[in-house]
């Protein structure tokens, strides 16, 4: 089925499923003409609870994610959530185990699920999933989830645009130096320790709070919470949710959470100027940056050169 | 010691560490005159064989790429190491784990290695990376490492800029599925199932033979190996080596290597492009964008209008 834009727009604001997810598909594939229909959608917006959830693969995300959803459910929240999956085009995109969740969002009007694709590019995906978090947003949903598959800086990048950033952590699998590493401390506001019914889950609760006993808070900041799941059995997964509010209520109501939101929404806005600028940048110049590529492999330039002769030939 | 940035680069392209080490110093500090004098080295440059390396943390890459430069060395080629390093502000960028190999550089000074930290941003790391390359290629080194600790889209985007990229598996962390979603099987150029000695490891290479069935091989294209180490060992090392060797020897010498090199050209000149892009776009208007921050915040509009704004100013 087709939509004019205008039913579009309407039909995503009353909430309406299908128009949402062919919204989103638009978005995806850089429909700059949707994009604009999203910038018009300002009803209730900057009013869902952005929770983004990151942390390594094989953490157990996708099951605490659902578990998450079944405690907002609980708690009378809708949710919607995109899982930022840097997908090959080798498969499509169909990743296994999205099949329950699937499951999960055709049975209940509460519940809606996307996986967001990335087409090759910097910042593409970053922009794409901004831009579904506020069609999400504007379509009246009370909790949208962001989760990542890896613990990239990308997929930090992403994460680091939510209100709240709850990082997944799995006793065993690597230790705090990677969490260092992955730059995962400067951005949760909630640690979770899943699988924590196994062996070193304590040592990994230990290491965590030896991290943050080396940074200095200030009064009024957030400290950030460590927590323990089972998200196979749902055991710790309210707890977890509970923290997620408690943020969103410190963010709202303390000048340090107001200073935390505006450093999230500059980072946003960077990140969206930066993809655009790209784009304007590109725009008609194919054959410009084909002809430099084809120089560097020749070796009748370097890279750097022909970054500088694109810039010069563009009047810059 | 200061250098004279004309003393820079003729040191550096004699081959003189500390110059080598203060360039990539003034390139990861965003120093446009670098930026410049490193596009202004054009002796010999395209000359190194540059080799990407990446995998989950705890694959066992450092180990590797330790192993990987003796075994380079007992060829004869010199060997310089990038590793991309996502670190927090909060350590500073001191990482355990890199002493063993500042050690190795030490003894030896056919060996140069150099972590690459980020500063916060989109493309920053990407780009600092490229031009160091492009400094220690011009310094005269045979193989230029690139390895990354994450297996996000930004470090794939980096690895993706080499010449040979070489993903690092283990047995028993994550399943094929984890690397289709990180978008591995596009850019493997050979995998390396590290930790062979464990269980597991038959597992996952027929699971790899399994993932390769299914993509099309046209004659003349290289299909990506699959090896198996033991890198505390150095078990199946020397292997690994010669992979890389015949993977450039494919790009050099037949017209499908000559095509992929032309895509790698390409992504190398967009990522480059999209940084310089940002830095134009934002400089001397870290006002105007804050103003806009501060008006989202405040919800009187949203991140896309704030967007659109920002550029309307700009007169584009």
């Amino acid at each position: 089925m087709k939509f004019s834009d205008d039913e579009l727009v309407a039909r995503t604001l009353s909430g309406d499923y299908r128009a949402i997810a062919r919204f989103i598909t638009r978005i995806e594939n850089n429909d700059t003409k949707a994009a604009a229909l999203a910038a018009s959608m300002r009803r209730a917006c900057g009013r869902a609870h952005v929770v983004g959830i990151t942390g390594s693969p094989g953490a157990g995300k996708s099951t605490l994610v659902d578990s998450m959803i079944r405690a907002y459910r609980a708690a009378g929240k809708s949710v919607a959530v995109i899982a930022v999956d840097p997908s090959s085009p080798f498969t499509g995109g169909a990743i296994l185990g999205d099949r329950i969740r699937m499951n999960l969002a055709a049975e209940d009007p509460g519940v809606f699920i996307r996986s967001m694709a990335t087409r090759g590019s910097l910042g593409g995906l970053a922009r794409a999933t901004l831009e579904s978090v506020h069609v999400l947003d504007s379509a009246g949903f009370d909790i949208v989830l962001v989760e990542t598959v890896g613990v990239g800086q990308a997929e930090v990048d992403i994460v680091r645009t939510a209100d709240t950033c709850v990082v997944v952590l799995v006793p065993g699998m690597g230790d705090s130096v990677q969490i260092i590493k992955a730059g995962l401390m400067e951005i949760a506001d909630i640690f979770v320790i899943n699988k924590a019914d196994r062996e070193g889950a304590l040592h990994l609760e230990k290491d965590l709070y030896s991290l943050l006993a080396l940074e200095e808070f200030v009064p009024g900041q957030w400290k950030p919470k460590i927590l323990r799941t089972v998200a196979t059995s749902g055991e710790g997964v309210v707890e977890a949710v509970v923290s997620t509010q408690e943020h969103l209520q410190w963010l709202e109501t303390s000048p340090q959470g107001a200073s935390r939101r505006l450093a999230v929404v500059t980072q946003t806005l960077v990140s969206l100027i930066a993809h655009r600028a790209l784009d304007e940048k590109l725009s008609g110049r194919e054959e410009l940056l084909n002809r430099l590529a084809q120089e560097c492999v020749s070796r009748k330039r370097t890279s750097l050169e022909a970054v500088a002769e694109f810039f010069k030939k563009n009047g810059h």
